[in-house]
């Protein structure tokens, strides 16, 4: 697995109970899963030649980020790494313009948006939709990074001067009434596995809380955000973990992002399904048959832990395990920063209310003041 | 943790949720859990410099068998190492003669026992119980290891011949209707967590499946096995896991075997219970509160997978996972040998009778041919 971050450091937990060998290609000896398993390589991901030496003996490769350039996962392929999910579909979730024509081309519903070449086209556009307009970067965006609501011409051309090489496409701004989203698995031959829809709940782009199934929605609803993502899979050619996010709008959904990797929407189901994500992407890319994907309770809700301003945070997790014997903790042993992903926590249970209250309770005691 | 089997394997993985650090001390670097963690020091539980050097720097020492020597503990307590569980009640795991006379004192049940000092002693006591006998080993034995049905004085004769300098007790042969095992969890200030008393079901010695809740039993035997085990945990000052391996009788519960770590009868709680013996253990040895021992479905199997002639173990999972999208496998890494101890599986359902068949099932076929 390239990368070391929480998603390896999770999915090496799972690789454990299958009897797998994972080794991860990480920055530094001090990545949240270099700290937790014993085949750690720490080389550069933007390194051909690196790359090639971390995937010699493996069986597999495969990613905690999108951010391997393509031309090496195309090297990779051509001197015979089996690449997973592939170049070719890994594109869509590295470039956010290509991935957009690709869906529209399919007929899938998605926000309408434009090239960015001159400040001119975000006014063109913006004469079609109206202020303010979304211009996001084409690559690299994440947890709210490369998104700017822009609210005229002016802001539009002092974030292109300021943008410099960055690549930058434009959005409508959508009329969201909440966001939704689908996971699901697939194998190279072709069995594809989907979890309950989700509610993810967004605070400053930041995913903050993820309730499973998704509170109330009708069931058509679900089924429909399940079939487009299974449909993006099928037709991207995706293997292993594709999230697909979407806005539930008035008229019904349209995609926002997707990533090809176990996502944090999907960490609810460490506990709250009978296959975690985890265990679902390293058996999709192995091509093994896919686990179940049924609910292990009623209501589940995971809240993320944000980094405040305390850097000691184990102090308090002790006293969070005494205040709520119930709550499931996962911490990614992460150096404590202001607003960074340092673990989540899981409750079940019967009542979507409590256990949402109790995930934030639980969240917000071990992130400590912000 | 002292030793680096699957349990501190298993303990690894919870360690990783928990943020914690587990450092192991394995005897060979190939051992289970050296191939899944980062802190891994190759050196000999029975050298005290090697203990000590090992436990610098450990905030708390544990163990994932008891064969460290009595007075290397009392040792390591003494230079300052926090032993969990301490020496005073590990003696009660490592030596079976002081584990019966401590429990007849506390007037818990066990069975009739005597000390054998020559082959007189096995026939004194026959005189009383009638034959066969079981001899065991006081120190030292394990899965069926260490424990021989004697049919006569002859037969007595020659095993302890044979036993040479091996200390051997004596005990009745208890009619058993079947075997129960509670187990438990304490922390040094006192709190217990108990999950529901299970069922396990023996063959020639080794725990092959084990049934939670134990099916059937009166609801009073389940209270009072839990009431047995909490008692245990208290008087011997038992800290972390302790598992009470019982006989049920026509006349109610005998104490059979203690173990203070997590043990086989517990694996079924990694997805069967809110908080599994794993994190528990960790938690109990941390003075941390215990978490949730709830049943996460009404029905739970687990089955051990015994290694068979074929070597090449793990050939068979792909199929085994396709059988059934609901089995969840735990392999420990560990080089096939015939009757070895290589992984586990485990069932959750509605139904006993189909957890148990699906979970039997899984477990032949990974285990290959006998």
């Amino acid at each position: 697995m390239v990368g070391a971050g929480q998603l390896a450091r999770m999915t090496h937990q799972a690789a454990i109970g299958l009897g797998l060998s994972l080794r991860v290609l990480a920055d530094r000896s001090t990545d949240s899963a270099a700290l937790a398993l014993a085949d750690v390589v720490v080389a550069d991901y933007r390194d051909l030649d690196d790359l090639l030496d971390f995937a010699a003996g493996c069986d597999v490769l495969t990613f905690d980020h999108e951010h391997v350039p393509a031309e090496h996962l195309r090297a990779l392929v051509d001197k015979g790494v089996v690449v997973r999910p592939g170049p070719e579909a890994l594109l869509y979730a590295q470039d956010k313009v290509a991935m957009r024509s690709r869906l529209a081309e399919l007929g899938l519903p998605v926000p309408r948006w434009g090239r960015i070449d001159e400040p001119g086209d975000v006014a063109d556009f913006a004469a079609e939709t109206g202020w303010p307009v979304v211009v996001k970067a084409v690559t690299g965006g994440y947890d709210g990074r490369g998104v700017w609501l822009v609210e005229g011409l002016g802001a539009a051309e002092r974030l292109m001067t300021a943008a410099g090489s960055t690549a930058l496409y434009i959005e409508e701004r959508v009329a969201v009434r909440r966001e939704l989203a689908a996971v699901v698995a697939r194998r190279p031959s072709g069995e594809v596995a989907a979890w309950p829809v989700v509610e993810t709940v967004q605070q400053d782009g930041i995913c903050a809380e993820v309730l499973a199934p998704a509170p109330g929605p009708a069931a058509e609803l679900d089924e429909e955000a399940r079939r487009l993502a299974v449909a993006i899979a099928a037709e991207l050619d995706v293997v292993g973990v594709l999230a697909v996010e979407l806005f539930e709008t008035a008229d019904g959904l349209v995609v926002n992002e997707l990533a090809m990797r176990p996502h944090n929407s999907g960490h609810w189901t460490i506990e709250g399904a009978r296959t975690s994500q985890f265990e679902q992407h390293l058996r999709a890319v192995l091509d093994w048959p896919l686990g179940k994907t049924t609910r292990t309770a009623p209501a589940v809700a995971m809240a993320n832990v944000l980094g405040g301003t305390d850097p000691g945070l184990a102090g308090c997790l002790p006293a969070v395990l005494g205040s709520d014997p119930g709550v499931r903790v996962h911490l990614y042993g992460k150096e404590v920063r202001p607003g960074r992903k340092i673990g989540h926590v899981t409750v079940l249970g019967d009542d979507p209310h409590d256990v949402r209250r109790r995930a934030q309770r639980a969240a917000a005691a071990l992130a400590g003041p912000a």
